[in-house]
């Protein structure tokens, strides 16, 4: 009996006459790392060196190479995972990591959101319709001036506020000052809209940033995985089932890991219950169809984890609302940031206004 | 009196009909990320919104753009400092953070290599010579299958000895049992090799992993800063300045972060001792210029930082070790990893012939 396999799925610009070698090479690289030749253990000849699956000829040049990768090598551990699909191989302009096909054992494994789309819903009692969210801007304001803009948005009822992701543990709004009087400012407006600080440096540091997060009476954080690194991340979901995990997309690059994989697979595998990501037509160059892609990796059915709920965000407007909807349909959650701060004093009307799309 | 600033440098594919926009917009993603005309607080507009302070056409469609980042916005925190300099321009394909200039306040907060250049060749007793490494692979043999091909390594006398940065916390070798027996079986072959081991997962498992290594007798460790997250890495490079920390760049990309930037110059910066890089001519598709760029960023004078030994690798052999001494100079460290494994029962022999290119 052969090694469960994972299988990665690479997009690699190469010409028909060289892409079965650069397949085999892709497949060494992610695994042994070593010429095959001068490996003597049929053992890792078998279960260890990565397979070429499939190449498909995807044209204009680009192929689509399947490789095997052996489960064992990721010791079912997040920076592993990501060590084993793309590491060394990260280091080449041509290839993009385009997919993951995982095992039984690696969902049950990793677990997925603990929360997903339907917790956040009955959290925010929103019965089937899309959530709403705004982001806390900008940094630099002291802790009582971002929960005045906080209580603004309560006061609209929207379902959720975040930390900007920039917000973190700086001088002028320290994480353990800030978190408690925003919490107690959007308290005070008696509105139900939950707050989700972000969370920053390394697992101990955010380990005594949740302690904060939960002495305030919250029931969330916002984490940039790929800053953190997804180790960090997934030890925090498993050690924090009851709280809820929004993943932000700093730092994950371009496309070089496709987003809808890196932002609606991976992150959902490793726990993410809400996943924010660039729309299109936004501040960021998506086409449509990444967005499309991307909430669909967020909320089909994968294993048995829970769907993930999209962010689509970005420089999203007020206006925009409608459309968005239309788009995605209600299995979503709208983040409109700085349209909302621009409103100044009439903030509170404009969250309101805001919620009120999504409540019809 | 303004506040300080460090100065990131990007380089985007613009036209110069809208690059002063462009980089206006940059500014404001990498500090408040939201409508500067929003913004009523006036010690945000002067202290905290990001200034671009210069624009210099590249040519090619292509242009530098030089961003002040205020000091303050990083918290002095080595993840934080990344999501200022790119955490969300990081998604747009047509921008890559080409350089970075800190502030002396940044070099001191953060430190550097605590060993570096000096350090290692002090504890290889290896003079003003340049250093040799070698990697144990391939995964999926047992503890005892690579503490075999490691002792021959030694026995050969090589300075250093790393795991593949793919042997993390595996089943067929777990941590805590390879390390000890791979040093003791370098110990018995007399030599005073050194062995890094590769650390995985996140910091809470990486200083259990540290535990054993100093359990070991041993003095240094592997770490790939962007899988562990950099917050990560710099912790553990301040709380255990007698450990040497080499940087391994897997997950770091195809230069959307420049190499010299990123690998030369950040991993320095949080305490990275050598760094190893794709040199050109190997597995991947670096010119010469890079690998130019990145010995130069890693050794140069900067700060009171110490500088960081490069370490090319990636399909180097034994024959190409004199052209590359030639290419480096002495201030290197050669790592050749496949080409000595491919020896089989030569492999002490191959390891000596490796030495001997430096002794001369």
């Amino acid at each position: 009996m052969s090694a469960a396999r994972l299988t990665a799925i690479y997009h690699v610009t190469d010409t028909p006459q060289t892409i079965a070698a650069r397949a085999k090479a892709i497949a060494v690289e992610q695994s042994v790392e070593m010429p095959v030749a001068a490996i003597t253990a049929q053992h890792v000849l078998d279960d260890i060196v990565g397979e070429v699956q499939g190449i498909t000829d995807l044209g204009g040049g680009r192929f689509e190479v399947r490789i095997g990768l052996a489960v064992a090598t990721t010791g079912l551990e997040a920076g592993q995972l990501m060590n084993m699909l793309f590491g060394n191989t990260s280091l080449h302009p041509d290839v993009v990591l385009h997919d993951v096909e995982f095992t039984d054992e690696m969902f049950a494994a990793f677990g997925g959101p603990r929360h997903g789309l339907a917790g956040l819903r009955a959290m925010a009692g929103a019965g089937t319709r899309a959530l709403t969210c705004s982001a806390l801007k900008p940094q630099g304001l002291s802790s009582q001036g971002l929960a005045a803009i906080a209580a603004q948005m309560a006061e609209g009822g929207l379902d959720f506020i975040k930390d900007d992701h920039g917000i973190a543990d700086q001088a002028y709004s320290p994480f353990a000052e800030r978190v408690p009087a925003i919490a107690e400012a959007i308290a005070q407006t008696g509105s139900r809209t939950h707050y989700f600080p972000s969370l920053s440096g390394h697992i101990e540091q955010m380990r005594r940033q949740i302690a904060v997060v939960r002495d305030a009476g919250l029931r969330g954080v916002l984490i940039a995985p790929m800053i953190a690194g997804v180790s960090t991340f997934h030890q925090l979901v498993r050690d924090n089932p009851d709280l809820v995990f929004m993943g932000h997309p700093a730092l994950s690059g371009s496309g070089q890991i496709a987003q809808p994989l890196l932002l609606g697979k991976l992150f959902r595998l490793f726990g993410a219950d809400a996943t924010i990501f660039a729309n299109h037509g936004g501040r960021f160059g998506n086409p449509p169809s990444v967005s499309r892609a991307l909430a669909e990796a967020a909320l089909q059915p994968w294993g048995a984890l829970k769907p993930a709920v999209p962010v689509p965000a970005g420089g999203m407007t007020l206006a925009r609302a409608p459309e968005m909807l239309q788009f995605y349909g209600k299995d979503v959650m709208l983040l409109i940031g700085g349209d909302l701060l621009s409103a100044g004093d009439r903030m509170a009307q404009e969250a309101a206004k805001f919620q009120q799309t999504v409540m019809n």
